[in-house]
């Protein structure tokens, strides 16, 4: 089934809105959350318990997979989808970020970049083209060019000629994507992504040549490494308004629930971040009230569960004791159970702000969440 | 409601039976294994896995829980099932295992076992009352009696001595759990540990001596410890004809599917192990050809499942080549996958073999089943 993406509300007070998304593996109802799977497993989680919380489609890494297990395994079984026994949608991300920010020796050309992988050093060169043959490979309903993500900070001329090249490439991709479907039985879209770091007339650039090649989706890349909130959310303000209405958003590594609020009110559709499933691994979990350190001792004898108005199979089940103990004795249960709890929790914020929107009272919605949401990030 | 253990079948041309085990949380269909759960989860599995691949029991460590978290937690939790989540039957045994095998310093002395903790080597004393306290406490539906484990080899006197130490701690610890009974409203009942290493007399002796004090169940303890199997059997075969007919006999520590199925038709109604957990942990899993480490490169690229005659979860949506993977990807979702698959296993195992005793083809089944079964073991 050919990709769409059909917008169903429009804030009236905000930029936000409600749609849903159709790809080759089923509907996103956006806005929209997707957990990370690195490695083909959202961490610590099956696919079953993934649906259960409720997750409409997941994101995997191409840099992660292409060095291990390597896309002619995953081709070979029949597809990503196959391969991890997940059948709803899935988008994979260009392995930009990762290139930049995992690598060791990362060289950047016009032809692509050079890396060691941080597996075992081996070298290897990531192209445009290379990486649609990649990510075709793999089968995701949604890919993503390849994208140069410059650090926080960089000048402006440095973010310029890292943005020109990104649109470049993103050029590139599109031929190689397009040369690919014809030969290849599946259903991909493929989105492009906007790059500029902090510079809010960069941004603007990006965004407007990208369109001109005509993506089915956009990326806001680049944010989310280190720039103050302030910067992210005026970046987001300098993209969209150059992205057409009638395709989807997507703010690549964001974020916090705090951040999910304001980015989605900023119209924003997708995103995606390691900070539920790590921060669980870590024994912090995500509340109406805030973050929660359960394994701290101060939970020892506290028998509540970890968020009382949770309807998820931890909350329903276990108490903070138990949680703090089976992170005390390193137990396994312990990051899957709080886990379990966190993609809940995000999932089910997505869900109760797309119901706010359809509804008409998003407005309202986000004023008393945040009334009661304690902001516990940094910046 | 009170404990009871009736009698179903009793095979023809062996000792193997089938029969129903009734505790305060519900039935327990014997033969039955119990998975191990050490410190208050079998490791990687939750509650809901458990009962859906057929756990009727599971077993927990009186020694791990009474360091960790202590028992004054969990008996403020509302007890072990509660703390757990897990609402059906639990055995705990006696902490002696352990404090012979992982605790530093032990001294045994007629009052009991003084020891120091293998985790920040406080010191500790377990005697038999202290140790009906800490399962009374925890609340298990059935509670083992302090025993001391002798190490294989050990001389006839160092046995006898041992045996006889074990049958007045059974003694004591009868006394002491009688007395708790009457001030705590729940039901649990209290089995006898036979010992006596590998000396037929000592089983004997050490049978007879505790069926005079009237337990509700048998354990044949002391077994497993490194003697070969046929001295294993023979202690088995040496100590069951002295239990009586109608009440359940429990072979701790044991095993790999071939003894499970020689002490079933030697006429042993429980088990339990940690094999099919830790195994899993450590990439090799079961099937009915034996075991199998799925982390092995041959499985790169083999994209059937474990066992592909096995209905669990893991079988009917990974292939060997994702299990391999997640493997070398050290992803949480490997042990998981893996230990459910391993536990179905056992779980089947029991079943099938239960099915052939009341169906009256038992030893039928037992010539099929070895025939295809590769023993893996090195005893």
């Amino acid at each position: 089934m050919a990709f769409s993406f059909r917008l169903l509300a429009q804030d009236k007070s905000t930029s936000a809105r409600a749609a849903v998304m159709i790809t080759s593996h089923g509907e996103v109802q956006t806005p929209a959350f997707m957990p990370v799977g690195t490695q083909g497993t959202v961490k610590t989680l099956s696919p079953r318990e993934l649906g259960e919380v409720g997750a409409q489609i997941i994101l995997s890494n191409s840099y992660h997979l292409y060095l291990r297990p390597g896309p002619e395994v995953i081709e070979q079984a029949g597809g990503l989808h196959r391969f991890i026994g997940w059948d709803k949608p899935i988008l994979t991300d260009s392995g930009g970020y990762q290139v930049f920010s995992l690598a060791d020796l990362n060289m950047v050309g016009e032809e692509g970049v050079t890396f060691q992988s941080h597996l075992d050093g081996s070298r290897h060169l990531f192209t445009p083209e290379k990486i649609m043959e990649i990510q075709h490979a793999l089968g995701a309903d949604i890919i993503m060019c390849l994208d140069e993500c410059t650090a926080y900070p960089c000048t402006h001329q440095e973010a310029q000629t890292s943005a020109e090249r990104t649109f470049r490439w993103a050029s590139k991709s599109k031929e190689a994507h397009n040369r690919l479907s014809a030969v290849r039985d599946q259903d991909q879209c493929l989105f492009g992504i906007v790059q500029g770091s902090t510079y809010p007339d960069l941004r603007e650039r990006s965004a407007k040549a990208l369109v001109e090649l005509d993506f089915q989706g956009y990326a806001v890349g680049g944010l989310s490494v280190g720039e103050p909130k302030l910067a992210m959310y005026e970046m987001i303000d300098a993209t969209i308004p150059h992205l057409p209405v009638e395709k989807p958003r997507y703010l690549m590594g964001v974020g916090m629930p705090e951040d999910l609020v304001d980015a989605v009110s900023r119209g924003v559709d997708l995103f995606d971040c390691v900070i539920p499933t790590r921060n669980a691994r870590n024994g912090s979990v995500f509340t109406h009230q805030g973050q929660l350190v359960v394994k701290n001792a101060e939970y020892a004898r506290d028998f509540t569960p970890i968020d009382s108005s949770c309807q998820c199979y931890t909350c329903r089940h276990f108490s903070r004791a138990y949680l703090r103990h089976l992170f005390q004795a390193g137990e396994i249960l312990a990051p899957r159970l709080a886990t379990l709890h966190s993609v809940y929790f995000f999932m089910s914020l997505m869900r109760d702000m797309r119901r706010a929107i359809v509804e008409g009272r998003f407005d309202v919605w986000r004023r008393d969440f945040l009334k009661v949401y304690k902001n516990n990030s940094k910046n």
